[in-house]
């Protein structure tokens, strides 16, 4: 998660909103890491978790990302949570909760709904939570 | 519709599941056109509209599709219903029902969920359903 906070930081000084992710194998090595980069790439899916995800499954060459771990620091919108099921992690580690925009432990509560096709085995929300929180507090406190 | 249907054919073609998807400006000028690619591109987000929604925001250098419309053959899933809200998408045209694993007339029917960011102004749903689902049930048959 301290790598995902860095991510974070280094989001909100290219002037996205501060959310870092990373993907592990389940050996726990390292696959990938983003930042958002909806701003730049002119991209409204370039949530730093599609991109973690996207790039872990090109270097492993399957779209399925079977035995992974996901670490990010806000809790995933529904978008992300719903991509999350398609790549079939394994598990899901997140750091600040997102009332109005999360899909895991908010809203429609994704793994939790009837017919959701895979859910991660295992769920750490709110991993690191005050550190998350702050930094995204900052950017849109600066941004007004 | 009949351009979406080819894209999806397409797809059949290459092995993908056929759903075929496009998006036009607010005059219905092409912007954006794909099929999908997730074994391709070893990509479980590489949907159909997902690539069409980025293809289009990259051509007009904005994250925010304002005034356009997505066509797909497909009721789109949840990850996509959700990033047609965070594109911005006016209209949304689409053919076969997906009872099973759709998110606007089924599963959480995201754009009547309270607290959804942005619907489209416009959706029209199960146009030329008969076809697309036609080429769907074809596909899955061929596989089985």
């Amino acid at each position: 998660m301290e790598k995902a906070l860095f991510l974070a930081h280094e989001g909100a000084r290219a002037g996205e909103v501060p959310i870092g992710a990373l993907v592990l194998d389940e050996k726990g090595c390292l696959l990938s890491q983003a930042h958002n980069l909806v701003e730049k790439n002119h991209d409204a899916s370039a949530h730093a978790e599609i991109l973690a995800l996207r790039d872990a499954s090109r270097l492993l060459k399957t779209p399925r990302l079977t035995g992974c771990t996901l670490i990010v620091t806000l809790e995933p919108c529904i978008m992300c949570a719903a991509s999350i099921s398609h790549f079939r992690l394994h598990r899901l580690v997140y750091g600040a909760y997102d009332p109005k925009g999360g899909g895991v432990d908010h809203g429609p509560r994704l793994f939790q709904m009837a017919g959701c096709l895979h859910r991660p085995k295992e769920i750490i929300s709110g991993f690191r939570e005050t550190d998350s929180a702050h930094l995204l507090k900052q950017f849109f406190k600066a941004k007004r």
